[in-house]
């Protein structure tokens, strides 16, 4: 079978050659542009994660490390107090970017670890280290990534139909994606299958991000409405959905996008397996359950007029806008992480995997 | 109690002083603007039912009515079998305007059984039968209507948290609407309560027309995009379902705007009661299940395109659009019909209610 190559992307997030700018792709142009933008200052860098310029919980975390590594870069050297009092206020303020998303904190903590764990060198030998840390998480998100689709890749079958919600690809990370690196690994294998993107309002990640970046790579995808997949489920045209996530408490119980919930209960009434695909730092094996995730709200506005022309709901109505929701652990079918399918019971098996990955 | 008395809209369609035209709210334009357009030749009508101006199945079978009575008023009245081939050819037209709601043919079927009942009189009584005819449509299904609202009005406590899909509101009708008419009847007996619109996409009936006529009447209501059902539903905040239809099998599978299936799994997922809003022109018993009904399928630059100033989705990309799903009767708490709630076994009670209301 003939191998298809992938449309070469740009990373979804990088350091320029200086190491003084991250460069990301301005999602929000998606897909009438594929523009580039580089970010130098900490308020560049909140905004355009609050913004969802960059967006997916993979690609938050490489971006936020990035972002405190060039935090760090410009402290003076002369003071080592200083330099971690400035560090932590840095710190503190990326974390208040985006509230749900883990893996945001998780590459925080981890950069800060670095730091505190090289305290005593001289500062400018701290921040090539906190440099070094950044492109690791980098790195291992690629390699995470790849891994999580060759694990994928084999669950999907020649001819299948597959249902995926909001972008948990490529686009979502800095490589590959979560959700749709099995599908770039199958078709890359040569095997034949169709996709079904949800357009994923209120924002349209589906209609933007995944229709294009799948398109882009020459897999067949169909758009659809959100409301529309109960129709299409019922069809018999889907025999997989893949979903990524944004948070994993201990039980399993899993935070993605507004809208997997409903696809989740959708997909068991119909008797289809649900396949949620989760790096191991999105797991929050300190949370008991799904209860214990904040959920976060974010303005109506982007119900009522985003992108809008004309009127499309009557002027100061009310709106219910929350930017995810849980997936009780029940109604999933199995995790897809780096290290393999995880299938219930979840609890103890997530916990071993969280021992053995370290 | 207060009586809280309804913003006095304009009839959803009628005729003008003259019965020359008739006249609509051009509901491509709401909520943005509130204007009434005059429909005079077929192809004005014809496009007016299929370009949505005018759109729920009583509305659009008052409005076929009025048409047809329009098309047989120009007709020379000198030629009797003329006049009845003619009336066939504006009947066969109008009827290929929108494929799925049955009351569009039924009306237009009662206009032309009416005419045949009168042949033999001067044409020019006959086109008199056919006014009659066409009001007393209109008539009934504004009394139809208030019914369905009085009978639906009994099942909401106060204080309830009910969710609706689509607009199958006043403007779905000629007055009261079917799914919300229960809404306007307990709000005019001043019981407290908060509706959930979802937005209903693609074209949005729910944001653009269902919370413009609730809120334009003082009653609560809050706008959700259509994926975000199953998180209100899981937060406890919805005690009721009330949806429309466009068509129901003689099982009681019941055809409605698309998305009326996923959130009729959702409810039974949570426990929460759907009512189906159903005057019985609504009911097909020629039909043995929701299987037979024909889903409309719309073209994709629906979703792709609509109100958009810059690009929501690659261009060229394949697009599921049906207009409709079929929620089958066992997902369905009860009808609520203009002579009463009719609870399962459906099949017998509906063919009870067809033979019962003649």
């Amino acid at each position: 079978m003939a191998k298809q190559p992938i449309i070469p992307f740009p990373d979804t997030a990088s350091l320029d050659s200086e190491n003084s700018a991250i460069i990301i792709i301005d999602q929000t142009l998606l897909p009438g542009e594929l523009r580039l933008i580089a970010l130098r200052e900490q308020r560049e860098i909140w905004d355009a994660i609050r913004q969802l310029k960059v967006r997916g919980a993979p690609a938050i975390g490489v971006t936020a490390a990035m972002g405190l590594y060039l935090a760090a870069r410009r402290l003076p050297e002369d003071d080592e107090a200083g330099f971690f009092a400035a560090l932590a206020d840095a710190r503190d303020y990326l974390a208040t970017s985006r509230p749900t998303a883990v893996n945001l904190f998780w590459a925080l903590d981890r950069m800060e670890a670095t730091a505190k764990h090289h305290r005593g060198l001289p500062v400018a030998e701290i921040k090539e280290h906190l440099l070094g840390e950044a492109l690791a998480i980098r790195d291992e998100d690629i390699a995470i990534c790849e891994a999580i689709g060759q694990n994928g890749a084999a669950l999907i079958k020649g001819g299948d139909g597959i249902l995926t919600h909001c972008n948990a690809g490529r686009l979502a990370a800095v490589r590959y994606g979560t959700a749709l690196a099995p599908l770039y690994k199958a078709h890359e294998s040569g095997l034949g299958f169709k996709v079904y993107a949800d357009e994923t309002r209120p924002l349209l990640q589906g209609a933007r991000l995944t229709a294009y970046e799948l398109a882009a790579s020459g897999i067949d995808v169909t758009l659809l409405c959100d409301n529309m997949a109960a129709s299409l489920l019922a069809s018999g045209r889907v025999q997989k959905v893949f979903v990524g996530c944004d948070r994993v408490a201990s039980n399993g119980d899993a935070c993605n996008k507004i809208g997997t919930l409903g696809l989740a209960i959708l997909a068991r009434h119909y008797g289809i397996p649900l396949y949620v695909c989760a790096p191991t730092p999105t797991m929050d094996l300190s949370l008991l359950s799904g209860e214990a995730i904040p959920i976060e709200e974010r303005p109506g506005e982007e119900v009522t007029s985003m992108w809008y022309s004309t009127p499309m709901a009557p002027e100061g109505i009310g709106v219910y806008n929350p930017a995810f929701d849980v997936t009780p652990h029940e109604l999933i079918t199995a995790f897809v992480t780096q290290h393999g399918v995880i299938r219930p019971p979840f609890a103890q098996r997530l916990a071993r995997l969280a021992k053995e990955s370290g």
